[in-house]
């Protein structure tokens, strides 16, 4: 092997130039692979494409592969790097261990690219790419979704200001005019209204004065709207604002809010539908709030469900991307994990997991630590969609674990204190406690738990050592190194860049036994050589080592799944029993509702909709309601501040503690340094 | 020939269901049409694909074809048929008369789609396919606006909120935070800022206190701003609000409102860009406004220049699309007509123009009357482009004159007078007048004028050739009838459904002499045949003897040109000056300036904005400020309420009255008929 084909570059780039450094293949290129054929997708440019619906159909015959969800533990506001796991497995599998995969991500919203956190794409060398493409606008969906959402919102407002202006007569001739041929009809959407009510007519001159009251006044009231506006921006001005201010509004002004797009209940919508059928019955069943008389209002209700599925019609196609090592990628649907579940989307997994078929992978990330990401993927995703993991993976820092055992607190943008970056075992012992609740967690639902250690240059063995100790104590299937560390980059340690087109690399055929192989080039060139070599000795090739080892045990555990899966709760026990399951879970020894909380359970329960899974809004840096409380709480008694539901998507979502729904921007947001290569188009200082 | 392949379908149906019932083309087909390889563009799905920019400068040594724009006169509220007779004008000359053409067309906003207006990809026989995807998102250049809006408005607030809060040191510490080395620096978008401030330094320690002060503070005056917020939604409720009642936002409160999103500056800025390099430039000269001593205040200073054009990058290319017989059609921008020039991309007639050469067409569309539309596609559009038209089309109706001549009002929803459905030839004459000012209005600016009457079913002949009559003496090249009024639809007639796939129809060699060919079928198999054949007698039929009639007159306009081009005002002249030659142009005999907009022309003046060319916001149903002064008012004074500017975009645009720039939602707004077939994916009543 050549070692001038190892294109050195220290210190690491930044992602965008790393990505932009890699010519993706053509999306068709990657299709193939999964032999999807060009009537089976819609390109968006050169480099995605939608896969189409109906390709579930087409595959309805062909068996699932593995179904493998990527959590973590409770994590410091840095993020211990469960997108980069889970990217860096696929590419393990997928490039190194010649399995079919599919990488299966949420879209990130756009707002926070251009505020603190810059681009959700990976990072380093574990990336979805073209990375600019991935952030920004990628194929519409969440675009669909503002336009949606907000139609939704504007008709609530207009008709509310009609219904106050109009008599129920007008209201009537308006609603339901005489055609050209001078009859008047009512409509699909209508006649869901009719049968809601009660009213099975089925010509406009055949209803009462009182039935045409009833059917024209949805008589919302204006306090239980729960229907907000979105914006894929994060705009705090927006938060809280009052509307219809100007004078044709005539003085029917009234408070709302903005939340960011992707909290929008449509978006929940998407992550959990699996056809347009289902799509369409969920948009219209989605309630705004009450009428007068405390019945739900839904969408349908407006004459709307119609309108919010022809916008969705595109969104509901999961997008294809790839890795930076021409792995496939689905990326579809981004629920808020604040205020929903934090899941990509139903249909990109069932179409992966047939694509790949027996043997193949599907790998997918369940945002957050799993007493949240990983209970809703199971207790929501997984009820509605069917299908069953049989491998959860634990992404797990030392840092996180040290922070956990009782480090200094941790915060973005501030020097981490000597603690983290110097070996302290005691910490990471402590904080392991953490860890084994996760996977005690994970475990009750009968799945394998494999820990991956996010390793740091600066963990030591003996702190990794401790973190394999409690996972596999904990009940963990195994518990092995990964690592990106190349991109935490000590000036000192040559780095090595991988040019992942000449796909000169490790590949391990056993954890114990390494055998080290370097594919050269295409057509390829095998050369064997071994971990002392010289040019082995950079982090990349240690990071791509670590990534395969973690691909052959996700692949062990899989074939070893047990048959034991089992939900939390049953969808038929009382919202609160529901609840109370999953706070102890948490490891809470109880519940606490507010007045309000009570007083919505009540109300929930009276309108039908007790039956629906729980979505809890709770904060994902710690077990219990308190962020402070690290490590693994327990005995606290968890508050429920308010309960709130989004009955289209299917979830009741019960409130612990505030839960900020629009981000704001910082001083220096990231957009300072974004701007675009006017000589090539290419995006720069995205990161 | 076979008549039974006439699809005869009567009546007419709905848009969408005729633009259902043709299976359109792959683009590529259509792009090859262009001698467009794959390299050229970008596809989305198999319809769309966005003709990327760089395709400029590839054929720039290529000569470019005929130009020509189609206005109208002075529309009813019901519209004049403009963009169907545009689409149908190309439908004659690509498909029947084999030229090589281009139509290039706004996008239109999404808002209005679920309203009032229905669709407009035209109508009936001659729209854009597929009609769905023209009419929703198409490929997200309008989203992209929103968002790059949007942030720019957050982007404000928050600046003044983290201006109200923090010290210069702390503002400059965060704005120019020390690097890993600890070195400060400033990066591009600040060395722009730094250079408009007259500070030539090129490190952040070298800058003084007081020069630090002028850098970190915008000082915005809440007072001034005049960028808003935009949403793609008729939102009624958001044209006036105000924002940042939340708690975290410490009583800043502020009232602004939302614009629809085509009302946007960014729109604008789209539409008359035609590059990379000049459209960053002016996203970054936007001005947002002042600062409390009366600077302008721009995006570049904000820092966001650069992450809008990032936003923007895939926008600027144009869409491309075809018409119901194949002819390609470029969709690209849609600047609201009413504050902004109405008129679609430089950048997609740039392109269109080489692609079809010398002897091929390219027809573009000006919104409103020629008073408003083709002025501003002349002295905005047309003096940044550098291109100019050889012929201009306007579209007449019987039904408009006559309203001009003293007819009832006509308005949308209502039954029409019987004036507009029985002869008179008398209210006819008298309202050429306001068909002969159009006319002389374009001639001034040294282009040749056809007139295309589009005729309905009940106008007669002496109606038609009073028009024509008027037409010539006002100094018009030609004077045809251009008809779609197969779907006007009087119930009696049988009418004729179009198979385009067999492109069986009329060709004509020449104005008087018309030989009639019937091409029935690829391979083509021709058929003479003449006017009096039996299926020949639908209207159909003669609507495209017709719409190829006036083919045949745009081409001998355009062949005919003159070379004696001249704009209405030189771009040096004062404000004032450029104000008053546009408002003799309408037949005003003098402008009447309010205090607040004399205030505002001297304040731009003194900005150095006074060299930009005037975008005039006026009522597009009468030549004055009064829409109800019909015909050819003159002598009046032109009212200017205010003066503002796009700055970016580049011009400024006094406003006569008041405009809406967000439309509302009616109490039965079309999206209760819009739905979508679950079984196929297929959008329903649309229309």
């Amino acid at each position: 092997m050549n070692a001038m084909t190892l294109q050195v570059v220290s210190p690491v780039p930044t992602d965008i130039d790393i990505a932009n450094s890699i010519q993706p293949q053509h999306i068709s290129a990657i299709a193939r692979k999964l032999n999807l054929n060009p009537n089976h997708y819609d390109l968006y440019g050169k480099y995605k494409a939608k896969v189409l619906l109906p390709v579930i159909d087409e595959l309805k015959g062909q068996k699932d592969g593995f179904y493998v969800v990527v959590g973590g533990i409770t994590p410091t506001p840095l993020g211990e790097g469960k997108s980069t796991t889970t990217v860096g497995l696929c590419q393990a599998l997928g490039a190194f261990l010649d399995k079919k995969v599919v990488t299966t991500l949420r879209q990130p919203s756009q707002g926070p690219t251009f505020g603190i956190k810059g681009g959700a794409a990976g990072g380093g060398y574990s990336q979805v790419i073209p990375m600019d493409e991935f952030n920004l606008h990628l194929t519409g969906d969440i675009h669909a979704i503002t336009a949606a959402n907000n139609l939704l919102a504007a008709a609530i407002d207009t008709r509310m200001f009609h219904e106050s202006t109009q008599s129920d007569s007008a209201l009537f001739n308006r609603l339901c005019p005489p055609n050209k041929q001078g009859n008047r009809i009512f409509n699909d959407v209508m006649y869901t209204r009719l049968k809601k009510l009660g009213i099975h007519k089925k010509f406009p001159e055949d209803l009462t004065p009182e039935e045409v009251k009833r059917f024209v006044r949805l008589d919302v009231d204006p306090d239980t709207i729960t229907w907000r506006r979105v914006m894929d921006v994060n705009d705090r001005f927006l938060r809280k604002i009052t509307v219809g201010q100007g004078v044709d509004e005539r003085g029917m002004v009234r408070e709302t809010g903005f939340d960011i797009s992707v909290a929008s209940e449509i978006m929940a919508v998407l992550a959990l539908t699996d056809s347009l059928s289902d799509m369409r019955a969920r948009l219209g069943k989605m309630v705004i709030g009450n009428s007068k008389s405390g019945e739900p209002v839904s969408a349908d209700d407006l004459g709307l469900g119609g309108a919010l599925s022809v916008l969705m019609k595109d969104a509901i196609n999961p997008t294809l991307m790839q890795t930076l090592e021409g792995t496939p990628v689905f990326v579809h649907a981004g629920p808020f994990a604040n205020i929903a579940h934090g899941n990509s989307s139903i249909v990109a997994d069932k179409i992966a997991l047939k694509l790949v078929g027996p043997g193949g992978f599907v790998v997918t990330e369940a945002g957050f630590g799993c007493d949240i990401g990983v209970e809703k993927f199971m207790n929501i995703k997984c009820r509605y969609s069917g299908l069953r993991p049989q491998c959860v993976v634990i992404v797990a820092t030392v840092r996180a674990l040290k922070m956990h055992g009782g480090g200094p607190a941790v915060a973005a943008g501030k020097p981490l204190d000597r603690a983290y970056v110097s070996e302290n075992v005691g910490l990471v012992e402590a904080g392991c406690a953490n860890l084994a609740r996760h996977v005690e967690i994970v475990k009750s639902y009968g799945v394998n738990v494999v820990v991956a250690v996010n390793r740091f240059s600066s963990d030591t063995d003996a702190e990794i050592a401790a973190v394999r100790a409690a996972a596999l104590a904990a009940g963990a299937y195994e518990a092995v190194v990964c690592s990106h560390f190349a991109h935490g980059g000590k000036g000192a340690v040559k780095q090595g860049g991988v040019d992942t087109r000449s796909r000169y690399l490790i590949c391990a055929k056993d954890i114990n036994a390494l055998l080290i192989i370097i594919v050269e080039n295409n057509p390829k060139k095998i050369v064997q050589s071994d971990v002392t070599n010289t040019n082995m000795h950079h982090h990349n090739f240690l990071m791509r080592f670590y990534q395969i080892d973690l691909g052959v045990v996700v692949q062990k555990a899989c074939e070893n799944a047990t048959e034991a899966f089992k939900f939390l709760y049953p969808l038929d026990a009382s919202i609160k029993d529901k609840i109370e399951a999953i706070a102890r879970s948490y490891g809470a020894s109880g519940v606490e509702y507010s007045e309000q909380a009570e007083k919505k359970i009540k109300m929930y329960s009276k309108q039908g909709f007790a039956g629906l899974p729980i979505c809890m809004a709770k904060t994902q840096y710690s077990f219990s309601d308190n962020p402070a409380a690290k490590g693994a709480p327990s005995g606290f008694v968890l508050p429920i501040r308010d309960v709130r539901a989004s009955i289209g998507a299917g979830f009741i979502y019960p409130l612990v503690g505030s839960m900020s729904t629009m981000p704001g921007l910082p001083t220096r947001p990231c957009f300072y340094d974004i701007d675009l290569d006017v000589t090539n188009g290419k995006v720069k200082g995205l990161s």
